[in-house]
């Protein structure tokens, strides 16, 4: 029998498939290999093709020219923009504003084939770096709400670009799958006193059956409530509401746990599409003691159809304890 | 500059893009062809590789052998079983029951190459009678909360098998989705004292410009805040909380807007993959002021990605208007 778990933070049930699970070969997983290097505005070479630099780290030569490491810029063609004022207004019934915001660019590598899950950990330090670096800029526009940071890689996971590359989006509201976690993150302390993710990190540490990376900063797991097969969180055991904060110790055990949990999907699973998706505290200045910064993974293995649109369940046919095993059967060279 | 329409039931934000907007052959939609007629469990003569049939409109023959117009079955793979208990249970932080639900295939016509958007319109009408009747049956159950009934047409769109069909699960909660809807709905409706999709039809049809389909009953258009291109809703124009509560009159109407909407997303944008799902109340026998039910027809046209998963937010890149002007261009022969 398929088994119903309810996730904690945000209420949505899981079905979990505890039989007829689906192998690698089940999954039908499309080539994402790269074969665009000729043309990419993200390479060496083609730096004017991108607005400046906003961000880089660089070996050598001049701004905007190859030499770079990491380079973040805005994107060219934004969701939103960052010149002009908000204008709030209703429309009838609906409400309506500009769109403005900040839509950047973070290319993680100068090498078109080499994505996130093949960087070396300095380079995976160097992008999470970027991340709390260009965050921390961001959030002194008065006008940004939220600021959230993301990767799709692979066509199927909304990829439009195949250097790797990561996004952030400054946004003038707080949105609502933020606020829904918020809730029930708040909802949950405000009965028990305690954070839900740390009640998360404890129970998976006891179990100890779905952890794929641990050390003394960070765990990463496939969680319990895994929507999606071969789901992983990432998470900083100390508490912390806000990425950040992040101190100096921690991140190098961030990117470890980032890198290798891809690297681990990547070879387990041969390769297939994914979105990370970092989710943090909103702008506001304090640090909350009910929420707790984190990251999900979420590879692109089965399809969101009319029944997951409809009620906001998901069906999950790899048992999230099956998936940690299968994922730590991988063998990884430290580098 | 794009703008940020706020959808007012949920609250999610929509980035509708208002320039560069694409034309149909940038949407690159893959071909659903349909191939499998050859193995095809659903057609004419492979009645004993389903289920037995469950509802049956039949032309001629015995039970479970050819001569049928449209059949009902339960799914032979079912996400949730019907025999068992709920035993539901807490696991630490986590909350847990068994997979008991219903969940039923409604094989829309025999034959396999004609779909939805293929049907006559009296067709189209056993198909709306299959879904309220099979409703009103499962309501009876005491385990079931709420009733869900949808349709995924093409692979990308999560459709396993090519054979026109919609399914059907009973639910043993009513799902966040679902609830989060009611609850905006009735926040509108507390402090306005109306339906916010009867405002939501009033603002259509005094604008004008976004309806596809309109007659004395129903209504059907592209919604000022549409997540997806081409999104069409389709809304009974009298304010009634259930689908099960459609009255003989009513039917038809339904009927046809759904099979002209499909044919013209068919003609217009050159077979689409698309779900549709059925939106309506929970099983609790009273009628709502505050909720409308109706059917939402989302396209895929584009991925959702790492900016919608973590925000909640959506990004339509064609303006509603224009969609339904380019629906409105397709010339339907009536049926």
């Amino acid at each position: 029998m398929n088994e119903l778990r309810r996730e904690p933070v945000t209420g949505c049930w899981i079905i979990t498939y505890l039989d007829r699970i689906p192998e690698v070969k089940d999954f039908k997983i499309e080539s994402n290999e790269k074969k665009g290097e000729a043309t990419c505005p993200f390479c060496w070479g083609r730096e004017d093709q991108t607005p400046p630099e906003i961000l880089v780290h660089r070996k050598y030569g001049p701004p905007n020219s190859p030499g770079w490491s990491l380079r973040a810029v805005s994107n060219k063609f934004p969701a939103l923009r960052i010149e002009g004022e908000l204008n709030k207004e209703g429309v009838g019934v609906f409400d309506m504003m500009n769109g403005i915001g900040a839509h950047e660019v973070i290319i993680e590598a100068p090498e078109h084939k080499r994505d996130a899950a093949d960087l070396t950990y300095a380079e995976a330090e160097q992008v999470i770096w970027a991340y709390v670096s260009r965050s921390i800029d961001l959030r002194r526009d008065k006008r940004f709400k939220y600021i959230l940071i993301f990767k799709n890689y692979g066509k199927i996971a909304g990829a439009s670009l195949e250097h790797g590359h990561s996004q952030l989006i400054a946004l003038p509201i707080v949105p609502k799958r933020v606020q829904e976690e918020l809730e029930g993150a708040a909802t949950y302390y405000n009965y028990k006193e305690r954070c839900v993710f740390c009640d998360m990190i404890r129970e998976e540490r006891d179990e100890k059956e779905r952890i794929v990376y641990e050390d003394e900063k960070v765990i990463a797991f496939c969680p319990y409530v895994s929507r999606f097969p071969y789901e992983v969180w990432i998470m900083p055991k100390k508490h912390a509401s806000d990425l950040t904060g992040l101190d100096r110790d921690t991140v190098p055990s961030v990117a470890r746990a980032l890198r290798d949990s891809l690297l681990r999907i990547k070879k387990y699973l041969g390769d297939p599409a994914y979105n990370f998706i970092v989710h943090t505290s909103p702008i506001n200045g304090r640090e909350r003691e009910d929420y707790h910064w984190h990251i999900e993974i979420m590879p692109k293995l089965v399809k969101v159809a009319g029944f997951e649109w409809g009620s906001g369940f998901y069906i999950n046919p790899v048992p999230p304890d099956i998936a940690a095993k299968n994922l730590l059967s991988v063998k990884l060279e430290e580098k």
